[in-house]
């Protein structure tokens, strides 16, 4: 006898296979939703429908957008011709909360990792290298993760641009240690950077 | 400019209202989504449909159920005389998972809480006293949480199924150290009860 009915079951099975959800959560999780209000059930329902259906990439920087090219792309009082690339999507959100960035941006949906098979064939990274050949391009600006995939994929690219017909500028994050932190707790690779990455006041 | 396009944005916000589901995780969970495959984002979305549309409570015990009465009351080799009271459809599943239990059940949904304005009237009791008036009971097992709310809500039922004109045996579930666990470090009231609790060998 299973132990719930089934629709509970099936949404049970649904939810476990999100990221971070086990068998306890999901079932917390379902139980929440049978006791939401009708409302609030068909809003999460429809909302998972309209990301699939509504969404795609921008197809000048990648971006996930409902319009194309995505509002970065498409605005008049940002700087188009500073792109900032970056491995997801997510990472977007990140810089503009800073609030301190008005270039663009372009998504490479992912980072160079051999290990797992990743290689450049597996990056979007055509579309960039097309908008510099353009002379589209001024700067760009490696906001890769400051890992190993990050920092192979920022020297990747890097070495791409160079090799192109018009070659641009090309920066890389600083990375150091973080900014309220204390020295004494800062990792050694951290500290390195600081150290390495030091500039003249 | 929002930091996300509006089906991602909304898709975000709804799964926020989930329990233990913050910004963080929501925006993880959408992009998780997002990038799953179609097939498993309708089977979620149509999953999340079906137990708000297929679900109901079993008019016999209060389970949550797509055919009434539940599999649990419509069971021929159960033992129908036999109910195990819980607080809530959940706690059914702890019971079955020991498969040491063949009696059915009756589901409160909730606990006495004076504190938070829950009173007998919040339970759902009826059905139960129900049953028992036209003597389909023999016994019922109390097996509400061992917390101040759950003890208060077994010493409730107990008190009005003593009151009825067909009193059945009333029993509760006990309560001690748990299994497998170093009394060393069991906490005191587990210890207390479970002194309290003593059977003779």
């Amino acid at each position: 006898m299973s132990r719930f009915a089934e629709p509970m079951a099936q949404l049970i099975d649904q939810l476990k296979k999100l990221p971070g959800v086990g068998s306890k959560s999901a079932q917390r999780l379902a139980f929440h939703i049978l006791r939401s209000s009708d409302e609030d059930a068909e809003l999460l329902s429809a909302a998972i429908r309209d990301v699939k259906a509504r969404l795609h990439l921008c197809s000048t920087c990648n971006n996930i957008t409902d319009v194309d090219p995505c509002v970065y792309c498409a605005s008049a009082t940002r700087n188009q011709r500073l792109v900032c690339v970056v491995e997801e999507p997510t990472n977007i959100a990140s810089i503009e909360k800073t609030r301190h960035y008005n270039g663009v941006y372009h998504v490479l949906h992912g980072s160079l990792s051999p290990l797992h098979g990743v290689g450049p064939e597996h990056l979007r990274i055509s579309n960039l290298t097309r908008r510099i050949d353009r002379g589209d391009v001024d700067e760009i600006i490696l906001a890769t993760n400051p890992t190993v995939e990050g920092e192979a994929t920022a020297v990747y690219i890097s070495g791409l641009v160079k090799k192109l017909r018009n070659p641009v500028k090309v920066t890389r994050i600083a990375t150091g240690i973080p900014a309220g932190s204390d020295i004494e707790y800062a990792d050694e690779v951290s500290m390195q950077k600081a150290i390495e990455g030091r500039r003249e006041l």
